[in-house]
């Protein structure tokens, strides 16, 4: 309800402040018998961890986890997991100077309303770094996806006005790691990765967009009405920082397009059922069709720039707020795991409830 | 869980299919002492209701509606509310053609593979007819918005390639509910209105865009982390049948910005704290700022066409389906209701969250 | 939330007041391909219906029950059942003299607080009225149990004075059904049936006891810490109307029992495990064993009686109520199938929940 | 939905084993600005601590918490509260000879059967070492209780066949904590902690009962329906570690009454409206009436026993288990905080989820 938690089986409860003791979560609800694979957790958190690149910021945090429940000699034994990541760089005095004031375009303002006090520190609950436990977390939904051969891959497809043209299924998506910037074509990313640096050397901040694939997903996840999995897919994406669209398959161009050129007609080839186009996203009635499942997720510029900006504080008066800290100039980068955390826990979650659909399920 | 109800303290749960006895919804958690505007709520039917114009479908239902519980004397005593629309003009024999085979972007597959079963006439469940309980449960929440000031406004910005260009502040709302296609500006209505007389003579669908404007939220309403006003609104929307993005504020637009175009400078007039512009579409950290709430809802074309389609049956054979029945060249005249009563479900849940949130709501 | 609801993966939502124009469920999670045994519902609806005997309220209900939607030729297609009761036999000037005053240990004055206003008639949504649903719901559910073995019978174990002393497991459960009382010895049941018209001709009403047993349950049902088996279970029955205490196996008796005399023994037999005796109640650690579940529920005499009690009405004087209307004069024979009913919603949302415990599940 | 949550709008998710590295929990939704008290929150775990007297278990743990979120100052932010409890004094080798074995009265069977594997050091999960966390997050919430002047009283009032028979409101609270076992009558406390030494001598456990009293709560709280008040408290109640009964007011003595002796009849003193008797425990309807509310908690004798027992080990082989260890004799004089906490619990939601009632809490 207070908005802590995500899903319902498989269900993740995350806590913590960017500069308080620990961030971390609670998986409820995560099926017993999984070996837990550290390294595989670790690396998606080096993924979206802090000094990674010289296009992201340059704080420290090793991002290290540790986990305090729910497994014995590395298994999983269906009790809840809790996963923290300690807090070790905090400079809490960086942000003395905006304690009584409203940074454009961030949380200081509504959080102060909404509460009556906020923690200022980095943004307190509101800082990306919150995503650090989501990414953990949907690093072990992952792992369960990887079992039942579903995979997941998000890449950066937009920088600015450098855009990656390409269609999901033109796209190498071996190539996402290969460079910083997480785009999968080789070329893009450089002009990208120029874009970034440039803007960074502005003192300014510049959005982005990242694209999702998701394969072998098995015909049936998700529910009808109001659970489509489009829309709590949608929800988990809206639900990261600082983005503020979503789109899937055919998406915002399907405005433009008539039912003869949209309609994605069924074919069979073996016992494969499949259809010829895919702008329906691999999802048909908010129920995956077993086609690859694309979307797409807008991202705005980071509103820390480095720049003087005007601003107001609490008593009301007019203030000039200096850009100070290590910041992102471009989010996306380091968004593509968190992309990929959220995406696997909607996932897990409705591959876990479509085990009770049939009366045949539970005979 | 199984996704057929939306909300927490204000909840709704829907149940009907478009060829059973009858749609309808529990709304739970609505407050006492409500005085229901009956009037208020057939009107909000009416512009969903089929038939009601010459570009939208012409199957005629009267949507009349029944309350069978939760009021006394006209007012809301607290329990749950049961709202019913019977359902009076199936007709059934139309989908028997349809009854072993796939229509092409229909749920007609995933929702036979996914049950094991499915009712086929007229898209069961699947229909957007479901659409009718969340528009009377929408019109009491709107009246409860009313009361605490909020408004909600939907038109439609896009139909194919023609765009209503205006921002959301420079449109005159009041223009909306004047033409058929309920887009508030006459000139560009009567282009929609013509693409949609020339589609449908086309025997063919178009797609579209809703936009919806939110005034005098009051600041703080939204959790923070999953649960931000977007998320849920976002996933409220994408909820909605054929929708498939999903944008506030600044939405994808936002992707080629910088920060220091981008950030809302905050400003003291009075009394009143507001931001110079408002890109940050009235939502910032998740959580309603004072400022107006926008956003836009991307819809497919309808999948029905008045042509032959190829597709294959259940054994997997080829067959050629012809277009028939009466269905909705565009659909988005018909969707403003429906963008608001999701709008309104939202909002009336959030403010009542609202309540307890800081120790002194409690005192 | 807002407490109409129950369960998770099979979840009931009920609604309406005694002197509506219904009362009804919307059972959401239904499996899919269940045949609905309408029979067997009305039947547990008549067991549960006034007028069936002499020593229950003479008041004339059909208590028919109609599906509204969620089925396809008989067959549950796995979308939201809306199951209704229609009102017929409401006589609301038999509640007139109540309007503006609070009956003694009824809600009226709780509803009246806490709301504002309350629906007087018949109790309105407190009345015992609301629990047709919960039997209508129950029976589906107790179906479904029936398909996967799993078997629930309730009986009258206590009326006042008179009690059945034989253990659960020393009862034959064929004969609950053989007398008008509900309980499995025709001995014990002519003397509660004798002592409920005596309290009836007094004008009085007399408190009663239920026990529970049931049979088949797998091993692994209910869920650790909050969640517990009889935790649920517990409140499941002290959900129902006058219901003032809950104890499951050795219950309150345990209070004096040392952990020698009570710990249940494992044994083998064959491929079985079992235990020599059974105080655990079929769960430990709130978890099934495999053995028999059984439990007690005790109710209180009905508050209305047919004599005159002193009050108070809304403006605080006192007044004098003079007993009216067609009541029980004791709830229990007619609450057996409510006990059963809840049981069964229990049971079926745990083995549901069961179904995705293992990773293996999954696989 | 896995049972580690508790609450809806002040939600508590605990985890954590007894021999892993913590037990803690995250309380989602605790209102913003409550200045934390630990020394309270100490004494309360204090209150729960092993070795703490001489009837209790000789266990050394410090049981010392931190707060890992949520607070600033030592003032709450409205985010979420992380609470851990670091596990110190594990023996985790005292449990290697019952690891592949099941003993009887304890979960081992039901986990392992449940799960396909177990965390068989101290009962893992299962172990009553979970309830610290339910101890440190019910303090929190009778620290917001006590700032509306609703005050919670447990108290032991029977172990063994030894009971206090004085009524809740015969009995002087201010004694509780005046000796080790937790009972308000100086007398009878000497005579249940004699009983406890001899229990303990022959390495045999006892049975008890815990009565609560809560006091000054407003009329309201509490949900119609499913979600009565005594129907959460009693499945809060029930789910405690070695209960086994629950009721309220006059409980399963109502079962021998009348009507006209059960009614509580309204009085009107001053500005108050109360009842002469109070055998609806302060509660009607489900919702409370703003009499005291009191109930009863059966607890069976603890299942270790310091004797030598005959059991199967997974291989399905006879085996005796030699009792070992550090264990309690009789559980109720450490649960009467846990008792306390889980009511608590109960009560801060509901006084947060009333504050959205009415229509006018809204304006």
């Amino acid at each position: 309800m207070a908005g802590n938690s995500f899903g319902n089986l498989f269900k993740i409860t995350t806590f913590g402040e960017s500069h308080g003791r620990a961030i971390g979560a609670i998986i409820d609800g995560c099926p017993a018998g999984l070996k837990i694979d550290s390294d595989h957790i670790q690396k998606d958190l080096n993924r979206r961890k802090p000094g990674q690149s010289s296009i992201v910021t340059q704080r420290k945090e090793p991002d290290e986890f540790e986990i305090l429940s729910g497994i014995m000699n590395g298994v999983t034994t269906g009790t809840p997991l809790c996963i923290v990541v300690w807090n070790t760089n905090q400079k809490s005095k960086d942000y003395s100077h905006i304690k009584d004031l409203w940074r454009p375009s961030h949380a200081d303002y509504t959080y102060e309303k909404k509460y009556g006090n906020r923690d200022y520190r980095g943004g307190g609950r509101s800082s990306a770094r919150e995503t650090v436990a989501r990414v953990a977390s949907g690093a072990i939904a992952k792992q369960i996806l990887s079992e039942v051969g579903i995979s997941i891959n998000a890449y950066v497809s937009q920088v600015g006005t450098i855009e990656l043209t390409k269609r999901y299924d033109e796209v190498d998506l071996s190539l996402t790691e290969t460079n910083d910037v997480r785009c999968p074509d080789s070329h893009i990313a450089v002009q990208m990765t120029n874009l970034i640096k440039k803007i960074k050397k502005e003192g300014n901040t510049i959005g982005g967009k990242i694209s999702c694939v998701i394969e072998n997903v098995p015909v049936g996840l998700g529910e009808p009405v109001f659970n489509k999995l489009h829309a709590i897919m949608g929800s988990a994406m809206m639900g990261i920082n600082a983005v503020k669209g979503f789109e899937y398959g055919s998406g915002f161009d399907s405005i433009k397009m008539t039912g003869s050129e949209h309609n994605d007609v069924f074919e069979k080839k073996g016992d494969d059922i499949s259809t010829g186009t895919n702008f329906s996203g691999g999802i048909q009635g908010g129920i995956s069709n077993g086609m690859p499942i694309y979307f797409n997720v807008a991202f705005k510029p980071v509103a820390t720039i480095m720049r003087d900006q005007e601003s107001i504080n609490e008593g009301g008066e007019k203030v000039t707020i200096t850009g100070k800290g290590r910041h992102d100039p471009c989010v996306v980068p380091r968004a593509v795991p968190i992309v990929e955390a959220m995406a696997a826990l909607v996932l897990v979650d409705f591959l876990m409830l479509n085990n009770s659909i049939k009366l045949e399920d539970l005979l």
